[in-house]
């Protein structure tokens, strides 16, 4: 479990950070707070009960779909589970190699919030990818919420988690959602019962807030959106088909035609299996 | 080199899904691209002339400030390092190792854009390491933009690299800026010449997209915003302590004392070096 053994190693540092690092010198401008009070906080496991979290991770997923919400989770004090096919790390588009903290055999079985991030072509793997789909279709049955990312969304549909549910998904591949029984609703996060979806890669973030706000209250989301500085104001209006503009849409389509197209097969096989009349 | 050797496991791990992919399915319901040029683009390493980018990563970093930025560079297809004193991986707020690329001595000696991401007491230890301020001192007095992320500008600041600049940084220190010579702007990117600042955590993909602007043009930028769909929507207006207000913002600065007192301490040591008058 290199997961695990990493997440230990770092609460050891943690530790021993508190533990050698003293109190302050006496010439600190003003009082503060112990530093073993600061990095209890900071660095303890999170409290008995914490909303458990098992957030799928496989190869060729997108890092930015993952880190997004984690943070988010991660300061609200959630418990967190990077879960896994196997134990070896995962591939993710920045290169960065990602170690799973559980494998499927090993995932609490009753969770609070199962997530699933978006990823290209690992995406399509995962919608075709029985053992996946199996592990998702028995969590997502009895989770509290049911909730992805980007074509994270794809992928609960292919498990059959949003027959009959509004969802949404990256932009670009949210024509797919009805090919498995899901009705596709143009907004950033969509819920929907105990589903909720994000759009693409960066509405991770929106999402992890707006779930946060529907689980803790709003008074936790609102501390979390504070810490991590979020009011943000992008250079361009450019994040979505309406305003980037139809020419800019098509171009960017254009690049991604194959695994599009991929996808759409994808879609199509997994409609067929859950029975859904196109 | 662990880094070095992921990242060539996952080209690699791109050729061999390029190679068994085969072509689409003759049922396919449109015409596609051919797998091998798509994945062509996705996999290959950036052109040749690509913007040479090291970003530090350094013990208990904040992974986002890293992962947002280094999202739109790769998608914009900048040639990205991860840049460390030693070899090991580091570690993160999210308890997920980062290993580095390069060394501080293989470092490219001309950079593009240097990037400094924050990360709470990790940023502080970094202000007090000579050996990190002297390797940002050197590749900042050639880089072509110096940059940060979160408490990353104090760092920058305490290698006297912001010194008679305009700057910002997470808004729960940016008091500490003057004290380094650094004038503090309220904007969440601010720049200043060749200095490009971004405020917390998610500033940082506002911060990407104006550099990729800068150096590349805006439909570059654009192109990236739209791939990753930034087009942000939170559920709260509480990302900047006046949206917050006073009552939420002093309750936050309450759980950071002493890590923010411990940021005061090590800049008023940086301001001396520096030989700023206070």
């Amino acid at each position: 479990m290199p997961g695990e053994v990493d997440r230990r190693g770092f609460l050891a540092a943690g530790v021993l950070l508190a533990s050698v690092g003293g109190t302050p010198p006496a010439s600190a401008a003003a009082p503060v707070e112990t530093e073993s009070e600061h990095m209890r906080a900071m660095m303890a496991p999170p409290p008995a009960d914490a909303p458990k979290v098992g957030m799928l991770i496989y190869p060729k997923m997108v890092a930015l779909d993952l880190i997004g919400p984690m943070t988010a989770f991660k300061i609200a004090r959630f418990d967190i589970a990077l879960v896994a096919k196997d134990s070896a790390p995962v591939s993710t588009d920045l290169g960065l190699p990602l170690a799973p903290t559980h494998r499927f055999d090993e995932a609490a079985k009753d969770l609070d919030v199962l997530f699933v991030p978006g990823g290209i072509m690992g995406t399509i793997d995962c919608m075709r990818d029985p053992e996946v789909l199996a592990f998702l279709a028995d969590r997502g049955s009895r989770a509290r919420w049911v909730t992805s990312v980007c074509t994270g969304g794809l992928v609960l549909a292919a498990a059959g988690l949003l027959k009959g549910f509004d969802a949404t998904t990256h932009w670009a591949v949210a024509d797919l959602l009805p090919l498995m029984g899901a009705r596709h609703v143009d907004k950033r996060v969509v819920k929907d019962r105990n589903r909720m979806t994000g759009g693409g890669v960066t509405a991770g973030i929106d999402f992890a807030l707006t779930l946060i706000g529907e689980m803790k209250g709003e008074e936790p989301a609102r501390r979390v959106q504070l810490m991590i500085e979020y009011a943000p104001a992008p250079p361009f209006a450019n994040g979505t088909p309406a305003q980037a503009g139809p020419e800019r849409t098509q171009a960017l389509r254009d690049s991604r035609g194959y695994m599009d197209e991929q996808g759409r097969q994808a879609a199509l096989e997994a409609g067929r299996r859950l029975g859904v009349a196109i």
